[in-house]
C-alpha cells in the first residue's frame, strides 16, 4: 500500500518562495500565470501486512505529529491502490 | 484554472531525506512504514483568459525548464477543473 501526504502552507500564510517563482516566471515571459504557492509532499510505502484501517490511522497520526507543522501549515492525505 | 506540478527525485536517485523521516518514524514506534520519498509541488493559478492547450505548452515547458532539475528530477502535470 502507499500513500501520499501533501502538505502546503494555510493561504493566509504567505509564501515568498512561491511569489519569487511567480515574478521569475513574469521575467521568462509567463504572463499568465496568477499566483505560485510551493509544498511538499511525502510518498510513503507500507507494508503489506498492514490493514487500512490502521494505515489509515497511522498516517494520520504521522501527518499531525510529524510533516506538518500545524501552526502555519495543513495536510492531505492520499492513498494509492 | 488551476495546475498542480509534482516535482520528484528520479527513482534511481537516492532520496537521504526520506529515509531520515523513515528510521525517524521507525523511531517514533511506526514500524509498518517500508520507504518514504520525499517530494515538492507547486500550485500554479493561471489566468481565466487561458486557453487549456495554451495553459498545457505553458505548464509543460514551465516543469521542465525552471521547476525540474532533469538531470535527477521527473515531474507530473495535473489540472484542477
Amino acid at each position: 500500500m502507499k500513500a501520499r501526504v501533501y502538505v502546503s502552507f494555510k493561504s493566509t500564510i504567505l509564501d515568498p518562495q512561491g511569489q519569487t517563482i511567480r515574478s521569475a516566471l513574469a521575467g521568462l515571459g509567463y504572463k499568465s500565470i496568477a499566483a505560485v504557492r510551493q509544498g511538499k509532499f511525502f510518498e510513503i510505502a507500507i507494508d503489506s501486512g498492514t490493514t487500512r484501517e490502521q494505515a489509515q490511522k497511522d498516517m494520520d497520526a504521522i501527518a499531525r505529529d510529524v510533516l506538518t507543522n500545524p501552526v502555519i501549515e495543513e495536510y492531505r492525505i492520499e492513498f494509492l491502490d
